[in-house]
């Protein structure tokens, strides 16, 4: 339990209210109780700021707020309220230390300092697990596979061999890395397969949600660049390669060798097309179907995707479609009866 | 083995038929052979009905059957052929029961009566299983989090810290429990991990598919409510509520808090925007992308999604539109024709 | 390392070069360095010809090199470097063999010869499983199932109670085959569990991807047909019928009791309503939305889906919505003008 005032000096500034108000715990502002404190930051949550029971609210610094709260302005309220949660709640230690004398190790393979590898834990010959690194239960990490230092490996995670996994990087459960892509030589019919040789390469303080899954390249790497985190249930194909610090929300799907550019936003349920490239900072909204290279600082959305605002043009068009109908007939029924005349 | 006489009596309905023919196992209509019981619900597979080597086939009241067929009319056939099925072919004890000695059950772990923990399943510290709880290989219940009774657990799942799981609620096999909601704060194009402090909540009666992936809250809690069912390959993120009784098909994503009410039956492959509300007994179509909500019974489908039948109108227009070209040249060529004379 | 004369006996074709060039390793054209062997399909990559660092580069047999380099020329190059691949970088053995010490495999199941039940992997009673099967860790075999010969199953897989599978069959990691089909009676608004009592039976020469959810049928049995080969994250409900030689990419979803005929190609994120048939050798584009049965060799697209050029046609047509507005207006104002004459 801290006080209002330890808090503003916590995550910074300026409190309008009672400092020695004391905050035990942390809540949405529509279910926040006495004893909470709170945030608000999208324009849709602030109706809520009349009717809350929370203690302190953490406000932008253009609200007005009810003269009876307690509220901290804050220029990020999302990012000040995460850092009292972070500093005020600190997780119990959930993470195991140590090798569990149930983990499967296989000589040959190289563990750092500090680890844990947990009970049902296999880790393949030839494979190196950094130092300060977890894996949970029912991992696998193949033969040669490497993962860096300080990562976090969920249970049920498949690494297959050779990948090749940064620092600090968080995997959910369920996730496979490095398997097959999806590759035949179709021949009278039926489908061969082509040998699958290439990796996985994940870049240093990358996030991939739960069963997602990453394939290997055929030849070559599948790469996941520095920095990017990856949503649920995504379908990373081979060869792709995704720069830093890109965000791919759930149920995206990227096809063969497509590339993505640093800082691009996939928003959910999107698609690309195999070996077309997505320029830097590029915005790919929710459901879109990419077909074609896309320029830097795109914005598109849309199936098959176009410019946002055209998209958004089209639709308006598209629900006027009875109107202009009516008005076609309208005309139509002039031109006759002036035919008439 | 049993005779239709004896069927009838366990299921209900009129038996129009020989009460003494027996039946010795069950099909769908299109490929039952002698000595099969089967059923016709839909219109679709009314036809078969004159070609079936089924010896007897419940059948909705105002049907009428080929005279040659033994036919049970029944008000619900699907309900009394699933009935059926499920008194005469009881299921072979699958389950296993007892703890396996090569499951690993930390100190401090509560467990019920009557449980089956099976070999390589793993129970934390702090955790509590119910009485009369399966739990298959490979499954991993995190520290504190609750089990209640008379649940089955399929292998491979993951229920991760703190997560609270009803009474008789089923979980196939590769799902996850309460990984972290996908939530960064961005600053100077890094992304910042948001903390997931919350946890998941699954009412009882819950049913979930295979690989489905459940997020915990930022804080508070992600809800499924009692009686949801949800099928294979489900999204479902942070702070999101489900009510009473809904169902929810395969593929679907619901993105960060939004809230969906009771019986709203959700299509496959739909998607939602985050922080929306979907009244009460809504019907999202398949493959609809929802970005506003909704108020109670909405039957809506497309993307944006719409109210159906307006939607239903619009795609039909939108097939005229060559129709559309053609008679407005022909309205622009008549309109030249004047202007020449 | 081999040098290119030695390559061409191996895989055809005609070289013009230098037959001692020396190969040591493979890549693509666009990232090959001085020693790979690379090649040149698709026109899109044909630019790489005059910049490429490669040693040598099969190409098709009507493809004009620069005649400073190597080249191969074939009739399918893809297939020429993909034999070129396997025959000089042999895997190393990465596949264990024999039964582990800590694989848990019960009394009453049935081992081939020659086959790998690695650690933690679990073999049911009544189980069969095949020579040369190789079994990673954590696959679980439910009791009765039947995996045949030289199959490969890696790490996380479950296979439910019952199910069939062929010979040389590979499935990725996280697949679930089995799990109970999503079908529930609905009663005052309370959703009732069908018995899901059928299995999946899967034929010779299948892959299926990773993150893959199979469903038992209700009664009878959902079939993948010899040969066919699905991709990461496909959903398939219970009693599909999908027939031999077959291709479903990544995130398709097949609604219960749809059957797919022979060779239908299916591509990424698509999705089919149930009780529909689609006729042998179909095209399916991607992201398309299949509500009706469909004639044999259909090519089709869109949402609802419908013929593919015809698709195309309405997408031009909607992209002229602007212009027909525009064209709208000018003949109202011209009436307009008329009528005050």
């Amino acid at each position: 339990m801290k006080t209002l005032g330890e808090i503003v000096q916590l995550v910074g500034g300026v409190l309008e209210g009672d400092a020695k108000c004391k905050i035990s715990g942390f809540a949405g502002i529509d279910d926040a109780k006495a004893g909470d404190l709170t945030f608000v930051e999208s324009k849709k949550y602030r109706k809520f700021l009349n009717s809350t029971s929370a203690s302190a609210v953490i406000i932008p610094l253009n609200v007005k707020p009810p003269s009876s709260l307690n509220v901290i302005f804050h220029r990020s309220p999302s990012e000040a309220f995460a850092a009292a949660v972070e500093a005020l709640s600190p997780v119990e230690a959930i993470h195991r230390s140590g090798i569990h004398p149930k983990a499967e190790i296989e000589d040959g393979a190289v563990i750092g300092k500090n680890v844990c590898i947990d009970a049902y834990a296999v880790v393949r010959s030839g494979a190196k697990i950094g130092n300060g690194t977890i894996l949970y239960p029912f991992v696998y990490i193949g033969g040669k596979a490497v993962i860096g230092n300080n990562c976090l490996l969920y249970p049920n995670i498949t690494v297959h061999e050779r990948c090749v996994i940064g620092d600090k990087v968080i995997i959910h459960s369920g996730t496979v890395i490095g398997s097959d892509g999806f590759g035949y030589s179709t021949k009278h019919g039926k489908h061969l397969k082509i040998p699958q040789r290439g990796t996985v390469e994940i870049g240093n303080d990358v996030e991939i949600g739960s069963n997602v899954t990453i394939d290997r390249a055929r030849i070559g790497k599948t790469i996941i660049g520095q920095g990017t985190k990856i949503d649920n249930l995504v379908m990373i194909a081979h060869n792709v390669i995704i720069g830093e610090d890109s965000i791919i929300v759930a149920q995206t799907g990227i096809s063969g060798s497509t590339e993505l550019g640093r800082n691009v936003t996939v928003a959910g349920q999107a698609g690309f097309a195999g070996h077309i490239k997505i320029g830097d900072g590029s915005i790919i909204g929710a459901r879109s179907g990419v077909l074609k290279s896309l320029p830097p600082k795109s914005i598109v959305s849309g199936f098959p995707a176009m410019n946002h605002r055209k998209e958004l043009n089209l639709l308006a068009y598209y629900r006027k479609l009875p109107e202009v109908l009516k008005r076609l007939n309208d005309l139509e029924k002039a031109e006759k009866e002036k035919n008439k005349d």
